[in-house]
C-alpha cells in the first residue's frame, strides 16, 4: 500500500456515510444498508441498529460481518473505488463509556439521529475490523489487516 | 404493495447499475461490488464476473447469495430506498442459449463490457430471485416473493 492508496482508503471511509452490511442469517449472507459514523482517534465503525431489524439480530447470533463502502459513482461501475471490511460486530452496553464516546461520533455524522437515541429499541454495535480489502478501481486491488488500516487513519 | 410501492421496486432495480453482492465465504458473509443487469423480460439479475475473484469462488461454493441495490442519495441515509434480494447465483454455460441471451442483455446495459467478454475467466452468473425486501423510506417496508417481483416488473 502506498501513500496514494493510503490516501484513497482514508477519504472513502470518512467522508461516505452509508455501507453495505453483511450478515450471516441463518446461514446464508444477507445485505441491508447501515449508516455508519468512524470511531475518533480510532479504526471501528458504529451502527445505530434497531433490535427489530434482521441484521440486528443477525449480528446477536453470529459476530461475522462484512462492510462494503463504494465511492460516487464514476464513468463505469467498475472505476469506482470500495472497500470490504471483514470483522467482528458486537453490541456497546447502554450506559456505557464507549457506548456514550460511540453515540457521540454518531450524532456528530448524523445530526439528525439524535431523536432516534430516545427510541429503546436501537443500539449501537461496534464492527472492529480485522482484513479489508480495497478496489481503487478496475485491476486495482490491495488487502490489509486491522494495524495498517490504524495507521492509514493515524496519518493525518 | 400498492402501485406506489411497485413502481418504487420496478425504478429502483432498472435505473441503477450496482449491487452490494453477499456471498458466503467460509462461513462468514462476504460483500462485494458488483455491476447487474436485469434480464429482459424476465426477473433474474445478471453479473458477469472474474473466475479469480473471490465472490465467484463463493458463489461456485454455495448458491445461496444477497443483492443489496440502493437508490442514489437523499437528505437522510435511510430516506433511500433499497431492496434486499436473497436468491440463488449459477453460472451460465458458455455457448449456451441462455449465456448468448445474458450476454445481449449485460453488453447493452454495459456496452463498455463487450471487451471483457474475450477473456477467458469471466463468466455470467444468473442470480434467480426468491424473496425480496424492499425499504422505501424510514420506517416503510414491504416484503415480496419472486412471483410478485416478475408481476411487478412485467407490469410496464
Amino acid at each position: 500500500m502506498n501513500a496514494d492508496q493510503a490516501r484513497l482508503l482514508r477519504d472513502l471511509v470518512r467522508t461516505q456515510t452509508i455501507a453495505a452490511l453483511g450478515t450471516l442469517h441463518a446461514g446464508e449472507p444477507f445485505v441491508s444498508m447501515v449508516p455508519y459514523a468512524l470511531q475518533a482517534g480510532g479504526a471501528d465503525f458504529f451502527v445505530h441498529v434497531s433490535r427489530l431489524a434482521t441484521h440486528t439480530r443477525d449480528m446477536l447470533a453470529s459476530a461475522r460481518v462484512s462492510l462494503l463502502i463504494i465511492a460516487p459513482g464514476g464513468d463505469s461501475p467498475q472505476s469506482r473505488a470500495r472497500v470490504t471490511v471483514q470483522g467482528d460486530a458486537h453490541p456497546l452496553a447502554n450506559g456505557s463509556a464507549e457506548y456514550a464516546a460511540a453515540k457521540a461520533c454518531y450524532i456528530a455524522r448524523f445530526p439528525q439521529s439524535a431523536d432516534i437515541f430516545d427510541f429503546a429499541d436501537f443500539s449501537i454495535f461496534r464492527i472492529a475490523p480485522k482484513t479489508l480489502r480495497v478496489v481503487g478501481g478496475f485491476a486495482q486491488a490491495f488487502s490489509l489487516g486491522a494495524e495498517s488500516f490504524a495507521r492509514v487513519l493515524g496519518e493525518d
